[in-house]
């Protein structure tokens, strides 16, 4: 029998679905679940793209062209445009999800064996990411304490080498959620021309700005243009995750022209998400408003209640719909995994994600969850008071004052 | 400004698409352009892939698992096992198209620098796939006289080294529409066995089998179980290239469960082209029996039409829907440039393949080109007659007695 690769064997598991299995036994004991470890959003996608799928009269559903269909490409760069991000047609590639636009910036910027500078703790897949295509990841801690602010530019610069080709952000956070100022993505821009690297900011949380914040692009920023690569996606915009359609966005057109060569490889994004990715273009400013108007809500009954439990530490995120909060507890891995294998309130229980797939330095984030707010208020506060008796009777809770439920 | 890296400027452009400029000059022209060159078949979609979308009723547009959804992997182990697969859904991972499945047999069996071994001419994005990868294309040249058949045994063996790892078919062919025959495929059997290589095999043709032939899997082999993947598609079975939905099977648990990590980091394959999909596997006998009978006639009008032209020499394929063509010229693909920006024979012309891109060994295919028969029987008779002018007029023709048109 043959062997798999190596790199195939190191692949990280995910560490937001490694749990699934312990899911699965909560849910063969018939409990109630509450899922928040994953980003799928329970908003309904807007009906605009729905139609739009539902009044298909094409004859053959053909490839579209490798960068994406020109009529799609055309509303997108006006979407990008009243965001002032000074855009054409030919600055955008359409891409199978944020996935593919990350991989095509990574194959297109960097070779093997080549560094990116990542604040962590950082979307997970970043890893996988990053190993299928070689690069090596190289993690500048941010901080709970201050709520996963920048780092410190000198905490930047010191792990510049000859090899670093890229930093990599995401904006707002996922997993922290948290929404950079435009002083922090100055300074960002000051080290990336400095040193003349690649900025990739992934920006598919973007709508998602709380609390009268507003969201500041790379592409907003002058002077790094040929540096400035956006990572977009309509997966959490528009609530459609399964459309698969992301966009690559650069104004260096040697990068794109290089972009576009691994995009004509695999021949074409999907034809049907395009179709329902354009009509949602058309998604009326009510829907994002009542959207945005739910998850603040789920975010402030969230945080409030997490912060109510002894020991339990979260930061208010300004954006996106996740927050990583620091648990009384001795690892929160073997709490995760407990809460689904052993615990049960009421006969519900709570799925989190462990917050150390999301750091690359060994042993941080060993306390640490990342909840995804995807579920209404009301299941959220009972995921709530789930937990609060949990790191109750959990063995391993590192609570003083237990009380026994 | 940053560079891009090394691996992007070594992508190779895609054969098929690199004339497409040139099209776009004799499109501005006016003229009409019979595109012989890409495999986007003007075949209608079955219906009851079409009417699965145009009632969809999910309010959410959601993320599948990332092995694909359960009911329609549980379908296509029913499609694959009446081929005699005997496969369940555990050894089904859904792709975005076939070429995901291949990008994840790449880096599941290979490590950088490793080998793998492909008969000659092939799917020309096999390079793109292995420059992606990081891995190298080895390849075993077939021959148009004999009609593209698997080259001997003892040219196989005289390329493997510790690097090789993989054997990678196409079967039927793209480019060449050679179908193997029950002998050729136990002789790669007994080559991976003897080796312990892994057996890729590409089988997103394997529908389009013409003359009474029978198309034989590498899944139907015994005691290479192991050892095997097979690669499919949507794309070509039903004519629905943008559905972007293809499938990585193999029976190697190990194998599958690293495939599956790097299933897991890209999320999930399209929500709608599996919804397509799953609907597709009820197209009725009678739809690929029309297809079939319809690519039969093409073909014959083809390559009947090709072998009256002086000088012009093209094998009968026994599947897929294209063919391998030598012609009297100095240069294909000077030539398919000339067809496109300077050509015109009643305001019509031809855009054709260069088959150069289609080996890994430099010089070979030079006058050679990929014809793709996915026009109706008329537009190929036009075409073939434009191609019969050309070669009459063209500078460069090696033709003995030209007849001045």
């Amino acid at each position: 029998m043959p062997h798999t690769s190596n790199r195939g064997n190191e692949m990280p598991e995910s560490p937001i679905r490694k749990l699934v299995p312990y899911a699965e036994i909560a849910n063969n004991k018939g409990r109630v679940v509450y899922h928040l470890n994953i980003g799928q959003p329970d908003i309904e996608t807007p009906q605009v793209a729905i139609d739009a799928l539902r009044i298909i009269d094409r004859k053959v559903i053909e490839y579209s062209h490798s960068a994406g269909g020109i009529g799609y490409r055309t509303g997108l760069a006006e979407y990008y445009n009243k965001l002032n991000f000074n855009v054409t047609t030919d600055n955008i590639l359409v891409t199978t999800g944020g996935s593919e636009a990350l991989l095509f910036a990574f194959y297109s910027c960097m070779n093997e064996g080549d560094e990116v500078i990542i604040p962590e703790p950082f979307y997970a897949n970043y890893n996988g990411f990053s190993k299928t295509a070689g690069v090596k990841v190289v993690p500048v801690t941010s901080n709970i304490d201050n709520g996963f602010a920048l780092p410190p530019i000198a905490d930047f610069e010191k792990l510049i080498t000859p090899k670093t080709k890229a930093i990599l952000i995401c904006n707002p956070g996922n997993p922290t959620g948290y929404l950079y100022s435009k002083e922090e993505l100055e300074t960002l821009r000051d080290i990336v021309k400095k040193h003349d690297l690649y900025l990739i900011s992934d920006e598919v949380y973007r709508e998602f700005c709380y609390d009268g914040k507003t969201h500041h692009s790379v592409f907003n920023l002058t002077g790094i243009e040929n540096n400035s690569i956006v990572i977009d996606s309509v997966s959490k915009r528009y609530s459609m995750c399964g459309a698969r359609i992301g966009a690559f966005l650069t104004k260096n057109k040697e990068l794109l022209a290089v972009a576009l060569k691994y995009a004509q490889a695999r021949l074409s994004p999907p034809t049907m998400g395009q179709i329902a990715g354009e009509a949602a273009l058309n998604t009326p400013q009510s829907y994002f408003d009542n959207v945005i108007n739910e998850y603040v809500n789920r975010r402030d009954v969230l945080i409030e209640g997490l912060n109510s439990i002894e020991g339990v530490k979260c930061p208010n995120p300004g954006g996106a719909f996740y927050a990583v909060a620091e648990l009384p507890v001795d690892n929160a891995e073997k709490f995760c995994q407990w809460l689904l294998e052993e615990f049960e309130y009421n006969n519900q229980t709570v799925m989190l994600a462990p917050a150390a797939g999301f750091y690359a330095t060994k042993g941080l984030g060993e306390k640490e969850v990342r909840l995804a707010y995807v579920l209404n208020v009301d299941s959220l506060k009972k995921a709530i008071e789930c937990l609060r008796h949990a790191l109750n009777v959990y063995e391993g809770s590192t609570i003083k004052n237990k009380v026994l439920v």
